[in-house]
This record gives C-alpha cells, sequence and structure tokens, in this order.
C-alpha cells in the first residue's frame, strides 16, 4: 500500500514536470480494492508537482473518504466509473497541450493509424491498426458525464482511452506502469497526429 | 517574512527554467502590507535563473527602496497599479514565447472560450466562460501605462491578467500560490489558443 | 565491459528523459565481440527511464541470450542486420517525435541538405552535401525487414541511419560515442527540415 | 582566470542542455588578454554537456595554442575577427533549431522589430527598435568568413550577432554575463518571429 502510494505520486509528479498537468489541473488514482470500490485519489485543488504519497485520499465509489484528509475531485466520480465498467487498476487524467488540442480539433472521436506506437497500447500486436478515442463533451455535471463515460465503455470495451473536449485526456491501465505506459503513448500519438494534420494540409 | 521570500524566489527561478523569463526579462513581487503599501519586488537587469530570497527589494508605491540594495524596475509602477486596483497578494510578470505571440496577433483584446482551464482562474466555476484578457500598447512611460491598467482594472474588475503587446503577460493572485496557478493556467491556454488558431486557419 | 554497459544505460536513460524513447519504445545495443557477433541489447517492454547496466541482455546474431536474464526485443533482428553490414560498434533505435514526422511525410528516402549539422555524420566534411535517409515500410515482420535493411545498407555504405515508417529512427556509430552523436545531429535535423519544410509550403 | 574558465564551463553546459549545442555544434571562447589576443576556446569535436572549467584551450589570434591539450575549432578564427572588430568579452556559437530556421528562411539579413526583449541587446532603450541581424552565407573556408564578418562587423558597429546561414548564430557581449544575456534574448527573438512569421501568412 505504502509502495502503490509511492509509484503514483511519482508519477504525478512527473505528469507535473512534464507540463500534463498545469494549474492544479489533472487527476490521478490507483485501486486499492475492487469490491468494495476502494481507491487512492489525488486531493481537489492541489499543486500536482509537491503530491507525495501521504496526500492521496482513499475513496470509494461514491467519493466517501475512507482515509486521509480534504477533499476529493468533484470528477473523482469518473475514475469510479472506469474501475467498475473495465479491468483498471490505475487512472491518469492529464491536461496536455496535446491532449486539449486533438480534443478542440476533431468531432465525437480522434483515429489514429499506422504507428508503431499504437503497440504499446495492451492488446494492439501491430501498427496496422486504427484506435478510436472517443471525443465527449465536456460537462460540470459530473453524474451525467460519468454516465456516459459507463456507457462508452460498455459498448467500446477495448477502449484504452478517452477524450474530454477541451478538458483532457483520462487513459488507465491493469496497473501503474501500464496506465503510465498507455499515457506517454498517448501523448506522444496526440502530438504526432495533431503536428502531421497540420504538416498535410 | 521570510516565508514569503523563499516562495517568490522559488516561483521566480521556476519562470526562468520553464524558459517564461529569458534574459533578465520579467519581474516578480508579493505583497508586504497593503496600507500603506509596501511589496518586495525583483531588481532591475537581473538573471532570474539564480534569484535568492535576499535580493528582493522593498519598495513602497512611488517605488523607493524601503529594504534592500538595488534598483527597482521601472515596471514597479505596474505592480503597484495592480496592487492599489486589485485584491491581490502576488504579481508575475512573464516574457513567455506563447504569451508574446498571443499579444501580437490579436487587437485590444484576447479571448479565451470552452477550455476546462479556465476554471484555474479564480471565480471561473464552469468551463463555458470566455476570458477575456485586455492587450494594451507597449510603451516605455511607465506613469502613462500604470494610467492606462488602472483604468482598465476599474472597468474590468474581474480581469484575472493583462498583456502588453510584444512584452509579455502580468498576472496576479490573492497569494503566492493563486498568483502562480494563474500563471500556469494562463500559460497553458495561450499556448493552446495560439496553436488551435494556426490549426483551424 | 562494465564501462560500455554504464555508457551505453547512460545514453538510454538520457534518450528517455529527451522524449525520444516513450512508452518502453526504442532499443539500444553496443557491440560486444564482431566475430562471433555478441551485442548488449535492452531488454523488451522495459521503460528507458531506468535503465540500468545490468539490466542489458547480451545476445548472438539470433538474439539467443548469452548474460542476463530477460526477453530481448525482437527487432534485435536489426542491430544484427546493422553490426553485420557496418562497421558500427553501437546502435540507436529512438521513438521521436520528429524522427516519426519526417518517417510518415516523405516517400521511400529523406533527404536533407546545406545545413552544418551535417558534418557531424561521420565522412561528411562541408555543409555542400544531401544526406540520403532511406526510409523503409514498417512491419512485424523481422526477418522480413532486417533481410531489407541488409539489402540497402550493402547498396548504401555510407548511409548513417534509416527511418522506419511511422516508427522510428536506427543510427549508429563506431562507438557509443560516435552513435550518439549521429543521433543528436538527425534528430536537431529531422526537426528543422520538418519545420522548413513547414514554413516553406 | 579559474573563475572565468567556471562560468564559461557552466554557459556551456547550460546551451547543450537547452539543445542549442548538439552534436559537438556550436563553440565558446572568452576574453583572456586583448593585446596581444588570447582567449578560451571550447575544443574542437567535444560534446558540450560534459565540459569542465579546464577543458578550453587557451589560444592566440592565429589559434596556435598557448595552454591546455587539444586541437582548436578552425571557427575560432571566427572568433578572432569577433574580438578584434569589437569590444566582445565573450563569444557564444549555438546550433539551435529555432537559430538554424531563422538563417534558412531569410535573406542577407533577418529583422526583428517591436519587441520589449530587444531591450535585452545592450544599448536598445526601447522596444519600437529594429535589430538588423546579418545572415552570411555558410562556409568551409575559415579564412574567408571571418574576412566576411571584419567587413561586415566594420560596417555595422552596432550589431550584436550574426547569422550563418543553415550553420547558427554568434553573438558576444563585454563580458560572459552580457553575452549570455543576448544570447538568452535573441534565441527568444528567432522562436517568437519565426513562429510569429508562419501565423500571420
Amino acid at each position: 500500500m505504502s509502495q502503490l502510494r509511492d509509484q503514483l505520486a511519482a508519477v504525478v509528479r512527473d505528469c507535473y514536470a512534464r507540463g500534463w498537468s498545469p494549474a492544479t489541473g489533472g487527476n490521478y488514482s490507483a485501486l486499492v480494492t475492487r469490491d468494495p470500490l476502494a481507491f487512492l485519489l489525488t486531493p481537489s485543488g492541489v499543486q500536482k508537482g509537491s503530491v507525495q504519497a501521504q496526500d492521496f485520499l482513499e475513496v470509494n465509489a461514491e467519493l466517501s473518504v475512507l482515509h486521509g484528509i480534504g477533499k476529493p475531485s468533484a470528477e473523482g466520480l469518473l475514475h469510479t466509473a472506469i474501475y467498475e465498467t473495465t479491468s483498471a487498476g490505475a487512472v491518469l487524467h492529464t491536461h496536455s497541450v496535446f491532449n486539449t488540442l486533438a480534443s478542440v480539433t476533431s468531432g465525437d472521436e480522434f483515429a489514429i493509424s499506422d504507428f508503431e506506437m499504437l503497440k504499446a497500447l495492451e492488446g494492439n500486436t501491430t501498427h496496422e491498426a486504427t484506435e478510436v478515442i472517443p471525443v465527449v463533451a465536456n460537462s460540470q455535471d459530473m453524474l451525467g458525464l460519468s454516465d456516459e463515460i459507463r456507457r462508452i465503455l460498455q459498448k467500446k470495451p477495448n477502449c484504452h482511452a478517452f477524450l474530454i473536449r477541451g478538458h483532457g485526456l483520462y487513459t488507465w491501465g491493469n496497473d501503474i506502469i501500464q496506465a503510465q505506459r498507455h499515457l506517454e503513448a498517448l501523448e506522444f500519438l496526440f502530438e504526432v497526429e495533431v503536428r502531421r494534420r497540420a504538416l498535410e494540409r
């Protein structure tokens, strides 16, 4: 548990250092138990560059705080939705320049094809693949948004991520290491694909 | 007081490390007392990467040095204007590539809409907002420029920042932490919005 | 040998830190003996930011593991092809944003002319040169791909590198220091040339 | 003298860390005595990220080595030309992406106007200025190139820098601190101006 907290804190600080989590943006979690659901979650309104292992709140599906002191982010409900519809062991939500650009320059999905880096997304065994990343409208109604996410993830169980328009990326993995691999792959793919489209216009 | 100096020095060095304050550009302050006005200010002509807590000058509204040795930046008058017309507890002025690009590719304001990151600006509770950032012409007449800033801030009391064309960003917050959150949010928004406009042409 | 491992590990971590080897992408090797062929190789599926000297596998031409525990990357066969057709003492394969963009916005070669940086590629003595970098189609058939690479390198023995489309760069040098110089020069040239073409359209 | 070496070494390593001096590109010097001319110079073919104070060669106007072991860069003759025609106390030559782009997308000069950052160039007291940076053709004939540089600097004594096309920037200052300020200002201005031109097309 202490190791889980250390590992998650290192990922959070790394995301801040890369500029993927500016101005208290982004939130991050790791599964403690699936049944009943309990997970570690970054507290609301905190600068991510100095997050320490002991700062995470342990919360349940409804975001009641089980351990720790602080206010969980309302967006924690999206983490609940992901944990309840996938095999995720960790969920990472970043606000990078290029994931935001991908989200505001596309329709209801952002499709990426023919890059070797697609193989970094679990289950893809060839670059001759198209990863279709759902893009949902942003909303301040977290219950409504989490219901929409559940519907999408139930319909597309092989999905590795979704974008919220003008808001950022959610990705996950079976554990923190896999979630971080997915994050690095997707941030790379968003940058390459956004730049490629600009070059090819 | 010593803590305020340490906190401000850390922000200044961080801005330099990110490339937001090159070549002695930028200046930074934190409020000591509002009445009479006294604030810590970076000295003129100093490289920002090595600023230490003891390097700040304490100055009054007219930039007379109350404590410390050195020459306050003439732009300190803009800090005075901000402290006297807002509830600012800290003022950060950066010269980044993207805030400069925003300032030279727009008219008398730069408007940013529909990004979740707008919520990092104090008082915004939804992404369905438009932040209108005034852009004023650059000038070497600091008294004239500070008068113009006062007029703008009195007319637009909910403003979080302004740009000086070809010169950079001024933003502030009730304390250093809030000012830094505003800065990180705005630098992110300038980069995203400048790149988005280029992509959508 | 221990020095070779230390030197290679430092290069691998540096490539990760620069964003040239995200999400376990990229692989890296250094020659131990040429006859019979044996070389140090990064293990498959490992995040490159924390690679240590002892993590490299020593493998032979067919990628049988001679020393170390782990699974060599299937792409190791491309390293074998390079060692067997050139004087390479080290091979570096990166997945950067700009080498990927170069690979997907060109035909079967990417040509770069008239930059002083071309002189950093061994044997070039003037900027009045054109470096022609072969671009091969990506494939998951490593035996087929390595045969194609052999044919290309036999036909173009003065080649310093090749690109795999949508996949990344392979470059090499007589030793790790020269390979790293080639890598830094090529990553610079890809960024400059991709941006130059966009500016000149 | 030991302080001069330490100061110059710190600047060289910083330029490498910023990506302005990749693949052994760039060279750097600081004046020891003007009459007779003697200056510290980076040795040829060395990676700039690990340069230490003791690595600099002390050379005379003709690049004979007065102290130290190694081969001075042939481009040292351009440093001689600058020391003999200006009041320079330090000369910095970088190969950045944006200074290279500026050099290959312009005619025989690159002009920058109306940025506050122009005031970081010694002698400029207002942003209402135009800095005209000469762009000379690249050449491997260092005697010819240094003669051309002398002619330009004699005709334009208020010049702060020149570009060599496809090769990079030379800038200088009365001492290392001023030269570094000029470098940071110019690298910022090249990036802003190259991006601005792309946005305004």
